[in-house]
């Protein structure tokens, strides 16, 4: 395969396969569970202005981001927050204080160590984020490649909103000391500031499902993935690593209120959005039938584990669901 | 503070500060101790095209570099390489899976398992690595902050030579297949062809000193740092944290071969080259007087801890030595 250019999952198959023998068993869930003592979840997350980010992105909420979708790879392992290095790479006039002051007071907020790190400069700004969770006693690491035929697949919350978001924020709409200005050409109605702006926050600043997580650690049964990429691409995941299929119903996705006409502002389908949007942070995860998470996580069940193929439910039709989603070695 | 840029060093100071009830103890070393089972060491560090290398340098070098500068962070702690994890951002078209064989292979030598990491693309290389070491058995970490008045200060291989070879490189030289190459306005003499390609190589591919580390390490007392920014830069560092002096002497310092000629190539002073130069990668640690490393080791004696200041000894006088070296936040 030397040199032919590969796809982000294809390079970490291959990754895999070629260090076999020397760590690749590691490579491939949300973290990476230590050996030995199996006491340690690690994570490795990078946000990349003009990649992950519009450009001018407020350090402040550059940091909040860079520690949320960390946080949420720790959320779907069931692991506890516990210490944080960073590398952070920064034009000259970039605020660092600013970025720190944020990042310190986000991880007072979960009770996470800033341990250490590396500073250095280039022309965008680039911060690269390793976090290492605990296992809370008496629970198991949730993973991936457990999912069973005949579980009941599930959403820790809402998807489509994020992307929605980002798609506003493309078009010209920001905000400014949390209000929402939009672009000249652009009509957003007076009912539909309010979800805008929500959409524009929730891909600025995810939430990561940590308390879920820990709760879903607790089940003897559990497998769980954070959606970063989408929804298709992360259930595909999620199937090919427990060599299962799936079936979800696309009436039964939880959405953000008015996603569809904020949908039609952006000019986009809200399938798209739902199904292939990503940058969601909430947790897909498959619990066997009669399993309910507590009602305070609000989750919604959205298909089975099958044997084999992923398919989405539509009102008349059933269609095999691409792996379509954000592939970060595409163009 | 808030708002004026700082430089590198102020700016950890003042984030050891801001954080010092969640965290701040902890940075600040080569790498962190996880308190508690106090059994891992972490460190963090990255390698970004047109900062820490010129542009287009070879991945399976960039590669290789990266694994380095982190392992001779592990070797300042005397810890035992264990877990790799990797951010590499990279543009279109760079060879991902020549970059993962020569680090894949790097890491077998040393018995490191890659363990995980994150993908994406940005214009320019920027890879960032975190590395866990394990404390040997019966063994101590050594830190940079216990250094003694009275204590020898000994380096553990010759400065100078990695900044030479980047100054040559600088000006038009080159390696290809392992053959140096120069520009036409530039001449090196037949006897300056060795010494300047294994300049050029050691800027390209430092040596972690993970042996030397691990028996200081068996000390009962030893302090240590690696030299990756400069040797006057790193052992201000030392002292500051030690809270003592130093006084080194100029014509103890162990310089490579030659040293002097290709300054005089690079059109550089020698002595700028050895205690300004960085990215040596050897380590640069105290202990107390009779204790002496093994021959193996090849280290050299270059002063002594003393109560206040930091000086170095030249022909026929004493001068202060200014904390010369490479600020990551400079311009």
């Amino acid at each position: 395969m030397e040199g032919r250019p590969l796809n982000e999952d294809a390079l970490i198959a291959w990754l895999r396969e070629r260090t076999a023998d020397t760590g690749g068993r590691l490579i491939g869930d949300d973290a990476a569970i230590l050996p030995r003592s199996e006491r340690w979840a690690v994570t490795m997350d990078s946000q990349i202005e003009g990649v992950h980010f519009l450009n001018g992105l407020d350090p402040e909420i550059i940091a909040r981001r860079l520690l949320a979708v960390n946080l949420s790879d720790l959320a779907a392992m069931g692991a506890l927050p516990s210490f944080a290095f960073l590398a952070l790479s920064a034009p000259q006039g970039f605020d660092h204080q600013r970025f720190f002051n944020a990042l310190v007071d986000a991880c007072e907020t979960c009770k996470l160590e800033l341990a250490g790190g590396d500073l250095s400069r280039q022309p965008q700004v680039a911060a690269v984020m390793t976090l290492l969770g605990a296992k809370p006693n008496g629970q198991r690491w949730l993973r991936r490649d457990t999912a069973r035929v005949g579980e009941s697949i599930w959403l820790g919350g809402t998807v489509g909103e994020a992307a929605a978001g980002l798609q506003l924020l493309r078009r010209g709409a920001n905000l400014e000391g949390g209000f929402l200005n939009v672009s000249e050409n652009m009509r957003i109605p007076d009912s539909l500031i309010s979800p805008a702006t929500l959409a524009i926050r929730r891909h600025l600043e995810p939430q990561p499902q940590l308390k879920l997580g820990a709760w879903l650690g607790t089940c003897p049964v559990a497998t769980a993935i954070d959606i970063s990429d989408s929804l298709a691409l992360d259930l595909h995941r999620l199937c090919r690593l427990s060599d299962v299929g799936a079936r979800i119903h696309l009436d039964r996705l939880p959405l953000p209120i008015h996603l569809e006409r904020l949908a039609d502002i952006a000019e986009v389908k809200w399938q798209d959005l739902a199904l292939k949007g990503g940058e969601d942070y909430v947790l897909l995860f498959t619990l066997p039938r009669g399993i309910v998470p507590p009602e305070q996580f609000a989750c919604t069940q959205i298909g089975s584990v099958i044997e084999d193929g992923v398919f989405v439910v539509g009102n008349d039709s059933e269609e095999l669901l691409p792996a379509d989603g954000w592939d970060h070695l595409s163009d």
